[in-house]
């Protein structure tokens, strides 16, 4: 079965991915992160102080926030701050970074401090919540290293690595890692965040045209693993591992 | 592998289910539905307006809103209302909802009118949104069933059924429908959707303590299909079929 | 003077009053009163927390809050929640039943507490304030009796009963207790909360078409203070005394 | 039965009420109002359009709206478009005129206009709604006298006057015309809006201590009737009838 | 060069002048200030507390608020606590009379106590914040002498004194104290906030319709050298010093 | 007079510029501006419609909204769209950055569309305003030029060129494009907004420690003019003019 991707990709092909740290000079982790035209910046704040449901327990915590520049993308979409709310899709993608983030960080090694990784969207072309996990995993770690370089902590905190890629049925065939066009037309879309050990952190999977078959959904999970083997490895190289 | 649920179920079994239309009166459709203790109102509200960006297409719309009474829960909760906004795993909640339900509807066949799925929790013990996408989808057929009545649509715009129901690893142990204790004290949680031809709707997967195989993947499944196929079953009942 | 209520009720008769304890199991007091058609569930919930202006003073505080669900009426209303405030009309009745449950409570005998009286709208006929004020009574009683079982309190802190109706001219004819197709329709509407012994603590007249003349409302207040005499032997009887 | 009301006056006494026309420019009618130190600026305006539920019916519509300087009163409060939005005791004061003002208004006669009257107190003692009702009523005869004066209207849609006054059970005592030192000590408290024709547009009464009897509330309306009969002649007085 | 301003005054010429102290009674400093027929009430609030960011500095602040009735213009305007927020304008103003009083404070003297200058606009004909700042001083200074006359704080915090009058180029002539007629069809708007060492404290100006060149803006700025001269001289005579 | 700047640099130096084009590619323009470590991405987006004041006169608007990455500064800020709305700061610098290039456009030759001009800080080091403002006017010049390309327009709206410079006294000496450690170190500041021409398009100073004397405006004036001559050659130099 072949089919013509926009992109001209194969259907098992990652779009272009580069990794780009230190971005930004304030934050203690800032990486641009590129997905083909998807351009997400990454960074990692670090605040000496937690939420109030943590206070005085040893324990620290990773949160994240989201959001999109007006003209990010095709057509100018509302500013959120002048709404004067966060849409339902940016709390839900923000909800989602932060939980796949938590779930490579010991938050006992962390320390009653907090970590807060803004994605904010520079460029978009599809597959942005996931451009933006794969990235803030890396920002994740710089902030980590910044502490560890200052003596704060004493034992490294993030344990194996996070990354994400989407992937979904396009005219009939599975694919991976959709950009816009392909999105905005696929019939299925499946978000999946993993860790190096082959585990699933979470699945998102919804159908947009009609119901997926099982057979689908293991041929999607399939393309899911390789490409987040191969995300994983470029966050290695860009980390100097 | 034998695990004792804090219920007593067995690991595949459901907790008593029950679905009573026609709970209130001014609603086109009215279910309240429960799931053991957790109880979830369902209304269906037809109105003759779509949305701006479907007017003058003659589809329809098929939306839904979430809401929890304060003292649903165990201890009580911030008023939505009182607070000034909808916090993030609402509008999350309602989002998952409306899309599931569209996922049955051929909105052509529907013609330009909006039904609203309220669905709010008198009372929470885990599973509200799978609860909520059960019940809902008798309301909307039972909305659907007042049109026809009045002859104002043509053809039934409700293609096959659509019911939801949430899986776990609780223990190491696979598990059905997870109630409050179980949810607050599992690995894995999945919510799953799906439709009378055996089709994946929307998969949510969430590996709360470590990250899940694929293999314990294939079993929630396994457990979800067979837990949609019951709850099929006794909305058809209810809907005497 | 003889008049056709739409209900058929007599002038002076009350709608079938029903007042069911424990609809819910999580609130320490939970209440379904139902005033015919009108069905407002009553939860009670105790804080062992106080507002910041009586932090210290030990004395405890009763409040309330009201909410209707978007499709308790005959059409849909829009969701307080999702339009981000709760309008006027709701802040006028939450601050009425808080007041109204408030002139029973001896607040030193609470002791540092808070009890928050939610009242929710389920289905809506008319007189969902007085049916809330009603039923709210009771499930103070039973939060009370759990503070009591549980010896974390003295003495009562409850002294008397509260109820609460509504009078009208309708048609020229005054009349207890409207339903929501006589409020539509009356000239004149007034609430009246009392307590057992026989005391005004709200009156709450509104001229609708023609203001009313002193006699007329003597009249009203005749008929509400035996439409309240019947409320409270209801809650004596629910209450089991 | 005597007492020593704080500022001196007889039980029955109204404090010095004035009424200033024309106190600022720009409004169809603007009236500066004084009861006692209690002094509130009430503007009507003119605006050539309805809300959209009375658009095309030929009918007019009159409303108010009702904000306290944020040192209008003893200690600083909160500025309320700084909080970011109208507390409930705004709403229902407001929601409270623009009803007690409507009822002397032929709506038909106004013809498709809305009159809002804005009641912004200056300086508060006490009665500050009850001033602001008995104030806007000049106003609002002045803005339709602007109306008649350029021929917009046909024929006066104001019919009779409306006056309002607050009674109130202090130590014991029934007075006329609470100010703030008897208003934050008083046992009963009463807000009571009439027309020049005897009848009774909005009565609300709150017990703050203890219930209050039938012949306590019988003596109240007494004394509003008198007060109000006072209030009406200053009205036209101040107007030149 | 010879103008006729609409006003008929010289270009040099202010409006009359008022300052009226002791226009309310509850603030510490409450001072009516007219520009002609611009009318501001200011007033000046202490509280012994300071915000967050100086808390044990043993240093107080200063801030302001600002409003404006929503009939004080030609046409009424929203009010701002009924939208639901202030808007840029608003904020813009409530800041430029912050920094511009806070320019004439010595905090550490004043200490830890904050003083909030409310300037609410009664009636607006153009130059509101100029005439906000004027007056604001004054209420300023009768606080502080509240302060003095209690002994709560040993020396003055208030060095010099601040006032601020707008210029602008109308119909190609430089101009004082613009009123609203000229205000809407000028070229060229400036607010000049000085102090009475002939210091500038805040420069704003705009060009509307055209740039200003270098000269235009010296003319400007002489004419608001003697316009902010007489202003202080205004004050001191309301002072009585 | 000698002073060592933090940076180095000669008094009348300004930082390093950059402007480059084409950084997005959505939007009809899109502008990374920086001085030296001060970086904002600005977009110009069209938009066939105009603000409801406008509809049906034949002319177009110019509007500009600014915002700061969370942690585009030194420690993270809260995001704007999280709180739930946009601060004082921020409202006032969208208005600046609006009305400065409205100077520079003839709405009529613009038509009936809009331009948004979205400035969006990734790092701040002081002057993100008046960076904004010179990068958003080549933003605008290429949309214009979208415009002119497809024949949409038949004259070039833009008429000669807008850009902005900070100037400012630090311990005692004029200097030209303050950074932040100068910024937050400053006597005075003042924003500088000119044309082409030589006009003035904006002047903001503030006096930050002490008043400023008419010389030292002097100076600061011939500072910004030097600087705004060589920022409008930055510009030709980027459009290829």
């Amino acid at each position: 079965m072949s089919i013509a991707r926009p992109s001209g990709r194969a259907p098992d092909q990652l779009r272009e991915v580069r990794i780009e740290r230190g971005f930004t000079r304030h934050a203690e982790g800032s990486v641009l992160v590129s997905f083909g035209e998807t351009r997400v910046l990454c960074t990692a704040s670090i605040d000496n102080r937690v939420p109030a449901f943590l206070r005085g327990k040893g324990e620290g915590w990773v949160t994240a926030e989201y959001g999109m520049l007006p003209r990010a993308t095709h057509t100018r979409s509302d500013r959120e701050a002048a709404r004067g709310k966060q849409g339902g899709r940016t709390l839900e993608i923000q909800r989602l970074i932060g939980r796949s983030l938590r779930a490579c960080v010991d938050r006992s090694a962390l320390g009653e401090r907090t970590i807060t990784l803004d994605c904010d969207v520079l460029q978009a072309d599809g597959g942005t919540r996931t451009a933006a996990i794969t990235g803030a995993y890396v920002a994740l770690v710089d902030a980590v290293r910044w502490l560890q370089a200052r003596r704060e902590i004493a034992r490294d905190p993030v344990f194996g690595a996070v990354a994400a890629v989407s992937v979904g049925v396009y005219r009939g065939v599975p694919v991976l890692d959709l950009d816009y066009a392909e999105d905005s037309d696929c019939d299925t879309d499946m978000n999946v965040v993993m860790n190096d050990g082959g585990g699933f952190i979470e699945l998102q999977g919804t159908a947009e045209g009609h119901a997926f078959r099982r057979d689908e959904l293991d041929a999607l999970l399939a393309l899911a693993e390789s490409g987040v083997a191969t995300l994983l490895e470029r966050q290695r190289e860009a980390l100097g591992r």
